[in-house]
């Protein structure tokens, strides 16, 4: 088959790094054109990007020439990883211009007709993109978002358990490094030290948890009606965001019964068949001192949850631990698998799958 | 004024350290005993102790011949950082023996007549030495605790606000390595890593924090009655422990009257003026990224508790974060505050104070 | 091809831990026995290992029952972590009893008889198991060192230097914590910190490296007569030893020529064909700031070594700095690529490989 | 006595906090004046700057109102922490205009007739301020430097060392964080990490220590012929560089007697009386894991340089770690050493000193 060409957007940058070395032997996508700054553009990739990876960048894409953020773009599929600027007009132009574009960045996540998606989670947000079209007269392009890294693992270790009622919610994360970027973090603001407060996350972690748990009907997303309280920390952490997290139920499952949900978990078809997606999205560590971000953010290269810890909480009902890989599963890696539910189920104009998916 | 002559126990280890660290130049107290295990009985302190502190041990002190733990001892003062196991029976013993015993040790905290002392915060609980003299048939000894190095901050915030009546209190903590002692916590298991998970102490966040705020009257101690939910984790930080803390309160006071109840708060007379009090023991931090543990713990050569981020709480009403040095204001430098309230109160024989306060 | 089974001697412990992982899905041995200290016998492999690297144990090796060190082993081939104590009676009885034992022990590396290789630099030296069967009354068996990690990287780096004549050496390490082994390095001790001392170090890295790159004729091994000087120190890293080395050669050779004998090198047949070793054992980094432990310990899998900064030293002539996975290539992988090089040569008898090595 | 008015150039960045920090209470010298970038002149002090360093600004300066670059000043005392390309033209214009300008700042260091010091190593390079004088033309203003942060401790520890004349001198240092100013380092660089390269330091180790070691004679310095080899790293640790040292002396003292020279060494009158001198600028450690950046930065408030792991090197005949607290005695602790100095040597007009000077 025939790949998809990708542009990636903000391909110099930190998370920008993350979606090339991802999209690396991607079996459906293909890096064809990188965007970046006016410093870089008209540069060779190699040589324009400060690699913060381990490594260095895949060869294919070392010797791409660097485009600006205005130059027009070939490949149907646009992955962005902007600066907030830069990002709230280009964006919407490329989709206009017929583009699918699948952000990290924060800036339109929360429009109403932008889904947020986590595809496990909540695939059946893709239908939100014929109302974005027809409202904004979009043909072939769409705007679709995933989430901040730190609502990433919170919603979906909360997903298996919603049937149950989620009423109230107590976040209290521990974040990673990368999670601010690069350069970010300075060293001497956090060697030996933590900082108890991460610009802008809390208000993400109470906002964008109730738009991906919420219920797509009559074209809208009806968010769902939780009370979320969050504190977000940095931790000296290179990669890996842990939450804590205290949650009231409706209704009152046993600690087994809540273990089996999260661990039987797999989402809807055909998200788990795509080529990103973990077999399974939760794991649940028996372990009393587990999850911990070295030991396991790179389970399912990645792409699993990890969750331990759960007991009761004499506050809430239940407590526990989630951990995912920010860059990955909290960035880069969920906007490809967005784009990989996306080209399934036929929205991508120019993709192979397309094609396949129309015949369905 | 004559000194009072003070042994440590425990000596070589890392509290035992900080114990000496602390009491050099103490204008009342004077080590002249060191107690360690049998394999340092018989050297020299200097070469006995690994001094896991900076610099090196002060030079009167390393010159000291250690003893073994069940030698008779002459100093009226002991200060007790046993390993758990030695301590239970040999701190009974000494304050049989007529010893006034400050343990940092969590053995015997909940013992019903051992007062769990903060001096700010419950000055008065050193009535219950009356109670336990009597009871046990002690004539000059005693036996007095402080608590746990995570429940410290705690306590000591939540204390001008205990007139607004404390209902429920969530905590997240994120402790440093020296909490855990020392050899502690290998390098492989914290260095780029967090472990969500801090043996033991969750529960003495629940217990010892009802405790150390009850009131003292009839002999025993009321504690007080809140419901407490507490997540510990450990974070690479070597002094300093961090507690992200939800408080419900009976009443609803505004953010500002609780800052200028924290900032003006001192502690009952004659707190305020002892050797190791600092002015206030309360500092509350405008900037909106801190309490920090590098920036922060050494405030008030570490006696002082540093909180920020007060704000609105959703699902308990108010949040903010507190910070301690744990092995300073958490652990030795609060067995010596104790130590100078005994001291002063007339309840330890020997010392020159004790004819000073018999006199009043 | 059937597989060859394996003994993992000391396999609860962090290089053990490293043996296992690595040799899971090997396409020439499979682990079927584990050994541990007394306190782990009897129990299977995952609940006795605290398992210290990323994720867990393998399935099939977790259910493993742990053997005692003393008990009779099946497999013909032994890889040996032990503690130094326990290793040097139990690899000789081992070798002794027909087993040949690829061990990562310090204690039997500089005996005259004892190959310690490095299969790139010195393959030839696996003549020395003829010599050393015959003097020791051996049959099957055999013992075979790998050479200290922080070795490893200086020898690598230096072998297609040899030919310019080496006349003296100047090391400075900075090693990384898993080089102590679990629970090795406490944090207290390293965070914030370098340590500028590493026990036992220094003097390996003189005598180690003459043997290693020694010529093997006429039955033993002669050393290469060089000065060396070594300074070896503690780093805040997980893993990858980076050393900085000044060396002085009898030849004056260009720096291109220097870093293209390195690049090209691949190390004598059939060493390159083996299912552990890289495609390139060196490679050259051209970045002025690199190699660095966390970006270029992964190289290969681990197994290939990294050098940078080559430049003119004012002193010796030369300068740069290598770098190397002190577990992988530097311990557990440089074993196993051992062992493969003494399997495809004919020395493990009952090994399907032993009869593809006498037919040629 | 009144105390000298103090401006600071560069005052808001790492090295001017540390400025401010160190002045506080200083007995000759008060900061009245404080000069920052445009973006942060008009604003009071606490306000532009974002402190960096443990707790906040001295109250006395948080008031204080941010001058621009080329407001005028009235202090006769400047000190210099600009970036470089601001300090070139400015730190010359005020030394003209009057002003003694004590300088953190590498770019005027090696100009022939500016001093670059370290009291105790060559207070009597102060003469070359008279040639300077002459030269330029200037009347009561002066240029005076001190050297890089890495420099500084090498040259402190070869000084006792320059009567057995020194011939080769092989450097690798491991750089703290603080060596890179602020925001510095990127904590994604260095976490889990180190840097085997500093821009610029390795130069500077070689031009400036011949510089500092060298004699002033006939109005001019008489730089020391050595031949310097320096490799410079960087290492997750916040403050204090170690460097690893190899020496070759023309004599052969013994070890006991270098280190007698070590803990002897005291500088020429009046440095050791000055007020920010230590007792004794060298301490000799007997620990064979010492000197630790963590544990022996503090010594002497930062003024001491702890030397340790005195012993053969098989190569230069020599070897030895050295380490100084990087922003103190490496930067503006040695600049305030420096202007004290200057104070009672008679240089700094309108500074109660002078007349004190003027009259021996």
């Amino acid at each position: 088959m025939e790949k998809t060409d990708v542009a990636v957007l903000g391909a110099t940058g930190a998370v920008g790094q993350r979606f090339i070395q991802l999209l690396e032997g991607h079996p459906w996508f293909q890096v064809r054109e990188v965007i970046g700054s006016s410093r870089s553009a008209g540069k060779h990739y190699g040589e324009a990007a400060h690699w913060v990876l381990d490594d260095n960048p895949p060869d294919d894409v070392a010797k791409l020439t660097v485009k600006a953020l205005n130059d027009p773009l070939d490949s149907p599929l646009v992955f962005s990883a902007l600066p907030k600027e830069a990002a709230i007009d280009r964006e919407v132009e490329l989709a206009e211009a017929g583009h699918v574009v699948c952000t990290n960045v924060s800036v339109n996540r929360m429009a109403p007709d932008v889904p947020l998606m986590l595809p496990e989670v909540n695939a059946d947000h893709v239908g939100l993109i014929s109302v974005q079209r027809y409202r904004r007269g979009w043909s072939g392009g769409a705007l679709v978002a995933n989430s901040n890294c730190t609502v990433m693992p919170v919603v979906m270790s909360l997903k298996p358990l919603l049937k149950y009622g989620i009423r109230r919610l107590h976040l209290v994360s521990e974040q990673a490094l990368s999670g601010a970027g690069y350069p970010g973090v300075p060293s001497l603001d956090i060697l030996d030290n933590i900082i108890p407060y991460v610009p802008g996350d809390e208000n993400k972690m109470e906002t964008e948890s109730r738009k991906m748990l919420g219920r797509f009907r009559d074209g809208a997303i009806d968010e769902l009606e939780m009370i979320v309280s969050a504190t977000c920390t940095r931790v000296p952490v290179t990669d890996g965001h842990l939450v804590n997290i205290s949650v009231e139920l409706e209704e009152a499952p046993d600690c087994e019964t809540i273990i089996k949900d999260w661990v039987t978990f797999r989402g809807p078809d055909p998200v788990p068949s795509l080529p990103s997606a973990p077999s399974s999205p939760l794991q649940y560590l028996e372990q009393i001192d587990r999850p911990q971000p070295r030991r396991d953010r790179e389970a399912g290269q990645g792409m699993v949850t990890s969750i331990g810890r759960l007991r009761e909480c004499p506050i809430l009902g239940y407590k526990f631990a989630a951990l995912s890989h920010n860059t990955v599963r909290g960035a880069a890696g969920c906007s490809i698998l967005n784009a990989e539910l996306l080209a399934v189920e036929g929205y991508i104009q120019g993709s192979p799958l397309a094609e396949v998916a129309m015949a369905k």
